[in-house]
């Protein structure tokens, strides 16, 4: 099949194709034009500057979803194209995808800023959303995801455990300070706020114990603080670790295969790095597993027996249908 | 033993089965009244919200108190079903259990309320131990109470040096800041709180340091708390990462049994499932793990001797009782 | 040597002998002097306290002392029999030790209060030492000592990363601020003040940035902070990591030993029992690393070649003067 | 080539060597230096010391300065003997790498403070950057450097997370807080600052939320934040605990090559002692590897088969060009 423009812009708006100079530099200006964008909303928060910089503020919004505007025009073009919309409706279908809708979201306060003279203050914030368009190039995020997942169940035992924890400390503070402090500690739901903040060691100091029980209170707290912050850390840490032994491991698996009863050719060397990319292993990581699995082929592979009456070598075969080496001779 | 209703109640109320619908939307109902009467406890004591919504909070405690009740009476009433009570007394050993009596404390706040006049705000506190019951479902925090267990020494030896470090900066800056702020620092006792808010990095603000020594030393217990911080942190990490290892290795040892000499048919391959599933190993890291096996085995298990004097294969059998092989041929 | 009553003392205040339930009794009695020494004194400096309860505290002191004192007696008596103070002047140089000259200060105090009139707040604080004589029960902290000392070239490399950017953002936040608050970002001492507050996440509030700049580099040096605490806390982890993976490779070894061709016998069991506790292994991992043991030895050890010209087993025997399993037959 | 007075110059000056006694002094000057002339500094714009010991910071600085001058100039001088510069315009290229110029700014500002009249308050700052020298020093750095950019990925996708998080919040707290205090949250950029304080559990207090949307807002971040530090921390042990792992496992394979067939003689020893070293494993884990190695060998190495014809042992030869240990016999 013959590549029309709608499919080339398709796989171009897809995704980076780190190959293609001309893929880079237009997803370079799209990241670019969703930061400038975000700063300068924030910046145009600001009376004074926005008072004074009022025409570039202007200009840069108006660029910028213009932009937006014409990205996601091609994209909606183009989702035909999209292996994953085949078939009917597949523009409609691209459209309701929530990718695609941040992607309207993006574009739409421009049109009421033309159009009504309602309060642009809130819309302001609405803009903010184009942020989120960035996780469309964020592939870090995937394994932190992965981990988190994995990780589920301890997460949640461990968010249920914060819960109680913080319940009991909010009825706690509430008995103990609701007397000597009854508008800082008016209710359980102020009581609560007081316990996140202080469990979490933000501690702002808007509301502090004043009694001695209070104060005991927020020392044990502070201190479980301390080892609350210590759970997330742990659960990340070892699942982390479980991810990096595992993708080493893999890496151990195919240098195997590719090594084993074979010269380390270009060739080889080749699907090696290849293998030690994808799974984000170290040039240092890679060196040290390649050793390793030399001196153990050393030890078994290698090894060569002869028999004393005749002094002829006992052949070491590997009947594997995958790897075959040459038989071994002395 | 047929099951009667009695036993089929107890076997309900014991666990969540996952195959049953029907156990698991009782045990869904029965997390949701604990949930949804420890909210409603936490706004009721919003003064606003409780003068206008009174009606709505008094029902919302009525339901879910008789909720409560019904179970624990159904729990009291199927305990002689469940086998740790077996024998005389049954339900009274039931119910002197830790867990039967968080259950009677949450029911009897109500009848405090219908039968007295006497203050109720610290009752609603007590109402806040319905969370409690919640233990009875979490199975993730197993995990998380083995390794505090398992480590419980170096718990133990850092917990005590946190103590001796608060209790010295405790006098350290009650000389350095005594004079200064008697008002603030007016005894051993505010000089180990403002010691404990400083380490664990709150610093609410009530209580700071004004002459130059006690902000020397208010700076050195604050970097000295990121170190604090950190032990716990350590700790953790380690441990969680050892137990993941352990099981890990639990599973390669269930796996290499199962797949010792034997094809991969359908029975097996479930057995591994099972056995994946209650160690908790991701489906990438069980792949992993059998691909090492086999791999291990293609160099241990599958090398085929060949005589050099009639150029034959030496059967290579693998002589366990457990895992007969059938003897391989060339 | 028959053993004396002056060796049989110095060999009880030596350390815990946990079979023996005087030895364990008389250091539980020392431990709990001295937290009820230190509790006393804390309490003492609460001058309402003090007042009303004056012969309690008094009377506490009194006895604690006298059983400090004894036991600085009995200790510095019995020290000729400690083998490392043998020889001339055993009990000077005994005395001379970090311990025992804490043990004196912790016992002078009271003897200040009797003879002199001069201010005693001062001593109080002095009395606080006496928690140092805990050091000697720490065993736990043994590990910790270890780990820090093995990690201490990247936790130096750490610190003083940590010191270079806090004169940085001292330096940095004096130039933003100075001419703002010169009262509280007077010089560069004050700046550097804040800086540790704000890095280590304390953040009291006494002194806040005003300036856009100010505040700029409050958010840089917070966010950074975050980072800060990561990095003692990957050592740590990584530090107790290795640590315990060396003991679990220990057992590995001294198990191989123990269990290398031999039955597991009542006596091989009890002496894996012993090395366990040594290492402080947990059940389930000595349960799993044996396994593993006994999975590589049948793969390896438990092999038996036949020849299929006379179907005689090709004898497999381990050549080890230490481990002589007897030669095996089909 | 005979070592000139220019070449040894250069090799004192470019590294310590741990052999000479000269070097290290010579390098021990200098540190001190560093750090005497940036702690004068900072004590020096504490006003009250600067009037009274006006005369000593000023023989602190110019002594200081000097021996910069001194070392600059020795450094320019010996830097075509680097082999980094061999070549043309040696000594100018030198003088513009970053470290010759963060030397060259060490010395500037006396020649300013002789020539010229204006405000010294800035150029003080300036000399702090002599920290910068300190930089050269550091080899602890390099691990934490490698670790930091083999994360570099993930680091990166939590940053932009963190990005994310922070931007989200400012917009959604300058909607809840924006009415009810125009004043501190009047702006994005407010509330920016607002977020960061608050996520990094800092919470300075001079700004907090009063309206309870604003309040839950706080609680949500604050306990995001607690989390937060633990995706950097998890990160880091786990890199850290890969480094660790790649360098025990390097040091298995040398001490493999090393004892493979041999005698663990003096000199064989002394490598592994120099590997050991080099790697930084403890030498705790050192002997438990040298154990580990041993026991596999016993395993693998030692075997011996004995032909059942003949009873006679088959020899076992492990065909190795580098390691080459003598034919066993039994």
């Amino acid at each position: 099949m013959k590549p029309t423009l709608r499919s080339k812009t398709q796989k171009l708006l897809h995704g980076v194709d780190r190959e293609s100079r001309f893929s880079v530099l237009v997803h370079l200006v799209l990241a670019s034009t969703i930061i400038i964008n975000v700063v300068s909303v924030i910046f145009d928060s600001v009376e004074a500057l926005a008072d004074r910089y009022y025409l570039i503020f202007a200009a840069i919004e108006i660029i910028c979803t213009l932009i937006f505007a014409v990205e996601y025009g091609l994209r909606v073009w183009s989702a035909p194209d999209d292996p994953r919309f085949e078939g009917r409706f597949s523009r409609l279908r691209y459209m309701l995808t929530p990718m695609a809708l941040i992607d309207l979201i993006a574009i739409l306060p421009i049109f009421l800023w033309f159009f009504t003279s309602i309060d642009l203050r809130f819309i302001r914030i609405i803009r903010l959303l184009r942020l989120l368009k960035f996780t469309r190039y964020s592939t870090g995020l995937e394994l932190m995801l992965m981990v988190f997942r994995q990780q589920l169940g301890v997460f949640g035992a461990a968010s249920a455990a914060l819960a109680c924890m913080l319940v009991f400390s909010a009825g706690a503070i509430y008995i103990a300070e609701h007397e000597a402090q009854p508008d800082k500690f008016g209710n359980l739901l102020d009581a609560l706020y007081w316990s996140v903040i202080t469990l979490a060691t933000v501690g702002y100091g808007d509301v502090v114990p004043v009694t001695p029980f209070g104060k005991f209170l927020a020392s044990v707290i502070s201190l479980t603080g301390i080892g609350i912050v210590a759970v997330p850390a742990g659960i990340l840490a070892s699942a982390f670790n479980a991810e990096l032994r595992r993708r080493e491991s893999e890496y151990r698996h195919q240098a195997t295969r590719q090594l084993l009863g074979k010269r380390l050719t270009e060739r080889v060397r080749h699907k090696l790095r290849s293998h030690q990319e994808e799974l984000g292993i170290s040039e240092e990581q890679a060196q040290s597993i390649i050793e390793d699995i030399r001196d153990v082929h050393r030890n078994a592979g290698d090894e060569v027996l002869t028999c004393p009456h005749c002094n002829q070598p006992l052949h070491l075969e590997l009947r594997d249908t995958e790897t075959t080496p040459p038989p071994q001779k002395s």
